[in-house]
């Protein structure tokens, strides 16, 4: 007999009837032999409400174990109801706070990062026969005091419990039934994979296709936790996220993604020595600002560059004030900046293994003639910088290029 | 430095602006040089939202457990809250949840008892000069679980609250400012009581004067907790409730209530022998009906006699129906219910010194017409059965009877 962890979301369980249709599915799941645990949000929109109280009170310098106090209730109220809802159609079930489910956390309130699972209370309630219904998102500091993982915590809480129950799958419920190879509100032709290694699923996550909360991705590859993403409006099979080797054919290149988060600036006119790097980056990075893609252009006269690169958008203004700041100390002529911009990467594993991945899209971009404003790159994936104008353009192109079309449109038959 | 525990009803806490309101307050008694524990209900109408979405999932044989995991998030909300709004002006604050703060009830969920509460988590915010804001209404049982003292369980909270800290008193804040001679709104010149016996509370608790809940007054009676009744939104003081040795001058009669819950039953043509009474009022406390005033009219023949009592107005059809079930071994004629009835009372700690209370009640009545169709006494209490038309003359009139008359009407100058 197998364990099986379930992660619901917030639109899953945003009323009464979609929690009947929750319990409705954890019934099948244990009626086929399954020891089952949920993981629950809060209800969609209950979070909100609850961060907007704590707004309301405007008091900047808010103790964030407050903070955590408030809203870690969210879960609260739904993993009750589960259990309310599954005990009314026959499935035994009881209901766990973080700290009841052995939950323990660091002290960072607000965004704390799970220390330790004592599976026992959880174990103890499946060896029962019951299902045990966890609240996500949230444990038990060091202080005794509750303390939340931060937004979209409860994925990394399933994947977590998956863990420390040694559970066969970790199955994450939310409103997209799987991970495509690209959006498909743009490429109809994007397909669903069937299966997707954990690196790539850290990448995509981290460029911006929002299905998993990156830190769950890094939980699960770092103990091997089989994840599968699907939709709790459908029947549909998922997307399995598991170790390379469980993926017998590799697909050199499993997706293509993009991401309109980012802005260019450029520093015009600085002097080419070395250290200019480091007066440039060092004081964005002291405040905070994440830098992505960095392109030092050599200069004509070997005396001045220019510098670009991309922060997120609503870095934009800090990152100009930052900078403004230092120039005495960097020296430079201009900064210019450009959120007209577009990331696009193309990720798959198999890139390792297989060279012109990165020519094939130079190629491809440059027959559609889609100018190329920065490149970078990881082992598995390529990203360029783009005008934002052209991204539908590039994803279509790029998706045919590489061989991803499906037979047939999305959504057709 | 003396101990205060204050507990804020859900109108008080049921939008931030209260909140706020609450938290000025708290501050000024800390201000006062006060330690200060402040227990709280749950946001007005959230308990009632909370327990719909339950009553929603429609499953008669829920886990009272469950009930108590969704109910008890209330209460954590607006805790967390106040914490925030005490460290916004200034005022170091914690927040506790029922557990947190060492409350543990029995296993009864949804209706459980305190059983202790180690109050060293409290005392140790309050020495390190913390208000202690601690939620009401809910503790830990034995198996670990939240449990909830059932509705108005937050008066409990703080009542056991300030025994375990020995406080030098517990502050009630709730929407009336005070314990009245009667209900101002019946009676204009109804007088506000700056004390009142714990016994007179008790009385008037139980008999519909729904200002302290009753097992509140019970527990602060058996450990001598002084509690004042007083409105959050006023600053005047408000109804001391102690013990009879703290009330040097005291009056004859403190109060009288009136209440129309109850409804009264006649069994018509019951036989006038020994164990009838048995036999009537057996099934009743079995179906678990309360009875109250009993009166059993001798028959004129010797052979055939009347049983009249009163039950709650929504226990009557029950009643009947229980009767009617039981007839072939009581029997009877007849039942007749009537809900056309008003119960009222005179209470006062003085009567047990006084003779002649009863008598002036009987005959105060008796000059205005109104007939009494019941009567049932305690030590400190007289209540009498009327028509339920007559209940506001009869209150007025044993208002002044008793000399409890305000020199003007209330909100008069």
């Amino acid at each position: 007999m197998s364990i099986v962890v379930q992660k619901y979301g917030g639109t899953s369980v945003a009323d009464l009837e979609r929690i009947r249709n929750v319990a409705g599915r954890v019934a099948r799941q244990v009626r086929a032999g399954d020891r089952v645990c949920v993981v629950l949000s809060a209800m969609a929109g209950e979070t909100n409400k609850l961060v907007g109280f704590v707004d309301g009170l405007d008091a900047a310098g808010f103790d964030p174990a407050e903070y955590d106090m408030v809203v870690a209730s969210g879960e609260q109220v739904t993993v009750g109801l589960l259990a309310i809802a599954l005990r009314a159609i026959g499935v035994p079930a009881r209901s766990f706070t973080g700290w009841q489910a052995g939950v323990e956390t660091d002290a960072a309130h607000g965004k704390a990062r799970i220390v330790r699972i004592d599976p026992a209370p959880v174990t103890a309630a499946l060896e029962a026969g019951e299902v045990a219904v966890v609240a996500g998102f949230q444990g038990l500091a060091p202080n005794q005091r509750i303390a939340t993982l931060g937004r979209g915590g409860s994925d990394t809480s399933a994947v977590a419990m998956a863990a420390a129950l040694g559970a066969e799958r970790c199955d994450i419920f939310t409103d997209v039934d799987g991970v495509y190879t690209t959006d498909p509100r743009i490429v109809g032709r994007a397909r669903k994979l069937d299966r997707v290694t954990y690196e790539e699923m850290l990448e995509m996550a981290s460029l911006g296709a929002k299905v998993l909360q990156t830190r769950s991705v890094a939980l699960a590859m770092a103990h091997k936790v089989r994840v599968q993403v699907l939709s709790s409006f459908t029947d549909e099979p998922g997307t399995l996220v598991v170790d390379e080797d469980e993926i017998v054919e590799q697909q050199i290149v499993s997706g293509i993604t993009y991401s309109r988060d980012e802005a260019r600036l450029t520093v015009l006119g600085v002097r080419d020595r070395p250290g200019v790097a480091a007066a440039v980056f060092g004081p964005l990075a002291a405040a905070g600002i994440n830098v992505d893609m960095i392109v030092q252009s050599v200069s004509r006269d070997g005396v001045l560059a220019n510098m670009t690169f991309t922060v997120a958008r609503n870095d934009v203004a800090r990152a100009r004030a930052v900078l403004a700041e230092e120039r005495p100390r960097i020296g430079f002529e201009e900064i210019v900046a450009n959120a007209d911009v577009s990331k696009i990467s193309v990720v798959g594993v198999g890139m390792r293994s297989h060279a012109g991945i990165a020519h094939t899209m130079f190629q491809c971009l440059a027959d559609k003639g889609i100018n190329i404003q920065a490149i970078s790159t990881s082992e598995i994936k390529v990203s360029v910088l783009i005008e934002e104008a052209y991204t539908e353009l590039a994803l279509r192109s790029l998706h045919t290029a590489y061989g991803l079309d499906a037979q047939s449109p999305a959504g057709g038959d």
